[in-house]
């Protein structure tokens, strides 16, 4: 297995409208994109300061079905229309998994 | 079950027994602190330009199980011998899972 995690931080002008419409969004990835063998979206509970905001973690059979989500048009239309227009930092990491 | 990520870059500088001091780290930590249910370390496959070099994926009974690994003295000690001396920057989530 291989896996994905990107974590996202928002604007302050963000709303929850539009936050609630990135979670919406990559929720319609799994039916999507088979490649996706597990898929886990996490909103920070808050607990700590300075934190992200969003958490996606995505496991795959393979590195090369990563790439086929990474670059998939679906994915790729709920990055633009729901993700840029709020982010204001992303960090990631990809890596087989045990 | 809650789950915290964090995602870790290190400095230009760190070398790879640095890099290797913190996996080593934090392997020992699962067994130092039984609140720790499930616990994925991963170096990045570097796939990506721009990516964090190492994630970490852990599980919780709850979030007070969280607390207490984040304030364990075990894990304070990996995170200031090996883990602060090298690095760059930092990106953390956590939520409920399921």
């Amino acid at each position: 297995m291989f896996r994905h995690i990107v974590l996202l931080r928002w604007v302050d002008e963000a709303t929850e409208d539009q936050k609630a419409a990135v979670v919406a969004g990559l929720e319609t990835l799994p039916a999507n994109i088979p490649e996706i063998k597990n898929y886990v979206i996490g909103t920070d509970a808050k607990i700590n300061e300075g934190n992200s905001d969003l958490g996606i973690v995505a496991d795959f059979d393979s590195a090369d079905d990563y790439v086929v989500y990474r670059d998939h048009p679906v994915h790729l239309k709920v990055v633009a229309d729901f993700i840029k227009p709020i982010l204001a930092g992303r960090a990631a990491v990809q890596f087989p998994l045990g």
